[in-house]
């Protein structure tokens, strides 16, 4: 039985809380926030403190709480046994500055409050110190998620970049989507099978293969004709990212 | 029973063959395409022709070839019967010169021969000069889509636009974190269950909503460091498109 505390009432505390408790073979052992803030969201018969000096023995703390806090706050956990491990992605695992050893228990995934998340899918990166921490952390990542994997801070550093491009960007680009049509009286829902088939696509083939559009097929006619329509940012972006395609897939051509 | 030619052999004209020979209440009569490119792609039982002149009698002709051609093509069109509907989502429907009456008949979705496709979800924009031939066509359409949707050509223009965003825009972001795995030994994989949610999550949320991420919170200590770690035409688009995010949702709030 791997003993947990959870320290942090974010998105990602109250998700790995559910989750946890769901798992064989892990027991959460105590919750510590703050404030009382979110504890509704929490099971009740966690035990729950706001004294950093009465935590509970544990195998593993999970930190989450929000970057910044990290450093500072890790410098007030005095005791010396189990892992300590901060689920953040762009944080290194020497951000942490706790007495005991140090860890990293990173869930890649956008988490919002309200929907529910099946773990099982959501890969888990993970960093210690030592080989004993990892596969204590492997076992405990293992109990709720099939995607474990080991990443070092600089990788998860790099793969936190490349979240911002697949997740955040993308939900922008979805965004400048939706005003289009919101400004033609377009409804949205349109573009819904769209964006779905193209998050699909590259469970299978990469996204190299699977670009299309004028941009990629350098058909200038419709590219200006799409430019005459946009101004502003969005005009940027689109002159922009259409530069980036036709570079990506020149390889060498004449543009 | 709804009689209809194809015309073309693309993507979109194979995907479309394939859709109607399923469908109840809808015959192709004969296929149409100068050369025999993409021929074993289609059902043989379907009559085909390269001759222009013996084009069967037919309800609807769906003119489905390269926008460049379309115009040209459509002056050889020299019957008067049935509705000439093109497949283009970015041309008008004035496009078409035929003698015949004048439709659009556009599918929005990303065709890959390879990939099977479900019409029932692929929404079909249509567009006709009169009632009669938007009935016509609602009926083909929705032989084959549950997602029947009547757009004008400055509309689908539009909305053509945003698909260059939701679809192509976005699966560029994809391809710039790919290439950032690779560069840094990580596995793509980790990051495609989180790409399939940011799609699935504007299923129910807007897109507004489901932001999240370092540019929506102002946070520029990690936008900093993502900066420090990008060149080129990446770190471009990291900060026009961090631009974007910020002044969607400032809301007249102080940057």
């Amino acid at each position: 039985m791997i003993k947990v505390v959870i320290l942090g009432a974010g998105n990602v505390a109250i998700h790995l809380a559910k989750a946890f408790q769901n798992a064989s073979g892990v027991k959460i052992v105590q919750r510590y926030n703050q404030s009382e803030r979110n504890n509704s969201e929490f099971d009740p018969l966690i035990p729950f403190t706001k004294d950093l000096k009465k935590l509970d023995v544990a195998d593993v703390y999970i930190l989450s709480i929000t970057d910044d806090a990290v450093a500072d706050f890790s410098k007030k956990l005095k005791f010396k046994n189990g892992v300590v491990a901060h689920t953040s992605g762009s944080l290194s695992i020497d951000a942490l500055q706790c007495k005991a050893r140090k860890g990293v228990f990173y869930p890649l995934q956008t988490f919002t409050k309200e929907k529910k998340i099946d773990f099982k899918n959501i890969p888990i990166c993970l960093e210690t110190k030592n080989n004993d921490d990892l596969l204590l952390l492997k076992d405990l990542a293992g109990s709720i998620s099939d995607k474990v994997y080991e990443l070092n801070s600089q990788q998860r550093e790099k793969l936190h970049i490349a979240a911002v491009f697949a997740n955040n960007f993308s939900n922008h680009m979805f965004k400048i989507a939706y005003d289009l049509c919101e400004s033609n009286q377009i409804n949205f829902d349109i573009l819904k099978p769209l964006i779905l088939e193209t998050a699909k696509k590259i469970e299978n083939i990469s996204p190299e293969m699977a670009q299309t559009g004028p941009a990629k097929r350098k058909d200038k006619k419709t590219i200006q004709k799409h430019l005459s329509q946009l101004e502003g940012i969005q005009k940027e972006i689109y002159i922009l990212v259409t530069k980036s395609i036709t570079e990506t897939y020149s390889h060498g051509k004449e543009l």
